[in-house]
């Protein structure tokens, strides 16, 4: 089907496929034409209105195909304005001159907001949450964050207009601990497609983060130490410590966490399986079984921490270890790296016999999860609108990991010896420095000098060694920035190249 | 100012008084119409511009006016539909076989959606969270529930798409723990300017209900037991003992709260002193100086539980406690009841050698309340809706208060002897059985044969009496039903009249 397109007064022609129906043809003509520069950054496109018109198709399939790139990135839009084509081509990188001013003001949009503090590290608030606010960064390589500028606002405004527009008014009265039956209902159906997980509406618990599910689950485990991964997430050390938890280490190795290490006296394992935190590993085979045999076998609890297994990029995600042991895994996902931290939704499938205290648990420490997000996420996954986004973003950040790669190992790589470990999955990279490089604390101050914010990765380690690496989020920069920063990291790295022993630090 | 309203086909004069301002006089003479019949309910009403056009009025102007009305329950609307006068005259009461019947099915508009599990008290979730869903009651009089079905939904989509039209996107990343700045900042002014509430928003933490913040300060209080009101809320008792204290009770007579009981030993005295729970007796000046005396000499704490601050009636609103002793007391108000528990929003005004380990326990119990609630309660609070709101809430539970009164006490009274306490504020009443009259637990079965849910008062007693009261919600019902809530109420108070002493409960 060839069209011409004289309405919009841009001369294109777009080579729509009959093949894949007639929304898929449209994508990915628009697609392609924005590629090839046909469409060139700027240019306006026609109202859908006037576009459907002139296709002869459904003016839903039109806003569907320009809703779906906007949220790839190809189309921009605000509302009350025109859909424009995006900036896709990355940007030349500037000369150092030009970027690396670590005084640089905040962007105008955000003057006169406080910034919150520093995060520092992934769903992990900051580490001094009441110090006041510091000097923003240029760019962000902290691990953490999705890529928020590309929250899909118009899907989330869409369903919220649908909740308030069509829930009857007791939605806003009492709700069950566990959460709207809507969403759970949502989330069942959802995990055991994407993740293999087996549950039922009946025994999810949605809380308002990782964090919270920690304290649910620390609150209701028979008494004994809890062991977590070493590397793994510091933040929730501490958490299951204020929580009253002895956290004794579950080291990690070539094949995930050494699970033949767990004894009886462990009450509970927490265990990133599809993704090992930070090192990336998958659990192996072995390991999996030899974790459901120890949780069976004494009764113990493992808690499965799935904190990005929709990012996957290689090959299919693993599946998630609580489809195998449902009796004995509590499986934790989150929408805080597939949405963004802000909304604090995520959910818990819990085993038959620990759904009663967990969520008397939760009925004690803040009644249920607010239901207006619930409502809406719930609505967008019965729309696939949910999907569609992870789709998408799961294509932007492969590509982002591509580019650090590349910028970082490729030909001209800064720094020969470094690693990147943990690329497989996930928004973030564990990078390790050479022996005999610079130390990890002379890195991160290099880069501050730059404006690039990095975290150390040595307080993952539970006997925090004094240099380990970087733990790199690729996802925070916008889409526009992404570049630059990769840049000013790679420029951090060359200037420190023969600096071995430098520092004494 | 005497118009003519031809463009609506409806044959109207509208009086509009030129003092008070355009806006204020065009609600005033559209009241006065719905109120004297000249705008038959399902009247519709033209449209914005078309009315702004005939008065040369602005069109912000009316549209306002009409969202005021709304808001008071004189109009009603619909996205997409036009304004129309509501139904606001009360219905006549139906005969006793139309209404009393248990196994009546649930509304229409609750079809397919599971029903949440009953609340057992104010703000207090369901006492068993886990049982399955059960019949729902024709009329549910119990308390902890504002009338969701007048819930701002128009102010509070506006509000969404402003938030997200306008906030940059890194308010989607990491948060403060304390909460946003734009909430800490709107909730600093309206608490001081309504409340007398002394603070700054550095010193303010948004929760997400009392429950979290009665959590939150049982994890940084010195150690020692809580003391709490008795009579008082029963489900805060078992919350501050699943999070380790030990509670004591502080007694209540008729002036309140008996401060002077208080010892040394304990740590905090948590008290509702603008009107007491359950018994609505403001704090006595006497025992308000002996409480912060209390605290001042032995540096303990004053948690003050701010729930209905907003809506008293018969006079000024008593000033929080808290401004008189910002060091010695928190303050913890809630939109639970001014806007709709669901939404899991409190805040807490934390005295300054507090902030920092209320802000760690919050960092570590669940990172931050969720964003895009905060920002947009607190762009209602920037443009006075939430104001307007509560001055609308606060007209339409007067008129249900007044209504209880004078249904139950007043001529033709159903049960000699019955007493009403905490009439002056609030969403509630406490309604004491005369002596040798029928027994609470009596009440609550005849409630429910009529399909009226009541809440029989004696659990909110440390050592419980066999029989007490019950505890009146008049706030539930939508505006509609509220009438016949009362009839069946007062039905169920009569048919035991003269019952005394017939069970032996």
């Amino acid at each position: 089907m060839r069209k011409g397109w004289a309405s919009s007064g841009v001369d294109l022609h777009l080579e729509i496929s009959a093949t894949g129906g007639r929304r898929r043809g449209l994508e990915d003509a628009l697609r392609e034409a924005v590629r090839d520069g046909r469409l060139p950054r700027g240019t306006r496109l026609p109202s859908t209105r006037a576009l459907a018109a002139e296709l002869r198709m459904a003016r839903g399939t039109v806003s569907a195909a320009y809703d779906q790139l906007v949220e790839e990135g190809y189309l921009t839009t605000r509302p009350g304005a025109a859909t424009e084509v995006a900036d896709v081509t990355p940007p030349a990188p500037p000369g150092v001159a030009g970027m690396a001013r670590p005084s640089l003001p905040s962007s105008p949009g955000t003057a006169g907001v406080a910034r919150p503090s520093p995060h520092s590290s992934a769903s992990a608030p900051p580490d001094r949450p009441t110090s006041p606010p510091e000097a923003v960064p240029v760019h962000d390589l902290r691990p953490g964050l999705p890529d928020v500028s590309a929250f899909p606002v118009r899907a989330w405004l869409r369903a919220t207009r649908h909740v308030f527009a069509t829930a009857p008014s007791h939605v806003l009265g009492p709700c069950d601990p566990r959460g709207r039956i809507e969403l759970r209902t949502a989330l069942a159906g959802y995990l055991g497609r994407t993740r293999g997980v087996i549950t039922t509406p009946d025994l999810i618990v949605v809380t308002t983060g990782f964090v919270q599910a920690l304290n649910l689950l620390a609150a209701v485990l028979p008494g004994g130490p809890v062991a977590m991964e070493d590397p793994g997430h510091d933040f929730y050390r501490d958490v299951a410590r204020r929580a009253g938890r002895e956290v004794v280490p579950l080291p990690v190795d070539g094949l995930g966490a050494r699970a033949e290490t767990l004894t009886r006296e462990v009450a509970a394992a927490v265990v990133t399986p599809a993704h090992q935190y930070p090192t990336g590993i998958p659990l192996h085979p072995r390991r999996r079984r030899a974790l459901r045999e120890w949780a069976a076998g004494s009764g113990r609890l493992v808690v499965e921490d799935d904190y990005d297994g929709e990012f996957r990029y290689d090959r299919q995600p693993v599946g998630a270890l609580q489809g195998t042991a449902p009796e004995h895994v509590v499986y934790v996902g989150t929408a805080s790296e597939s949405l963004a931290p802000a909304l604090r939704l995520a959910w818990m499938a819990v085993p038959p016999t620990l759904i009663g205290p967990v969520t008397e648990a939760k009925l004690h420490a803040d009644a249920h999860t607010e239901v207006p997000g619930q409502l809406v996420l719930a609505r967008m996954l019965e729309t696939h609108d949910y999907d569609r986004h992870i789709r998408a973003a799961r294509l932007r950040y492969r590509r982002r990991r591509d580019l650090l790669r590349a910028r970082l190992l490729g030909p001209g790589r800064p720094l020969p010896g470094v690693t990147l470990a943990g690329v497989a999955a996930g928004l973030r990279a564990l990078l390790l420095l050479p022996e005999g490089g610079p130390a990890e604390a002379e890195v991160v101050a290099a880069g501050e000098r730059r404006g690039i914010a990095l975290r150390g990765a040595s307080p993952l380690w539970h006997d925090p060694p004094v240099s380990a690496g970087l733990l790199v989020g690729y996802a925070a920069p916008s889409e526009r920035a992404y570049p630059y920063a990769l840049d000013a990291l790679a420029e951090t790295l060359a200037e420190l190249r023969g600096g071995a022993g430098r520092s004494s630090l």
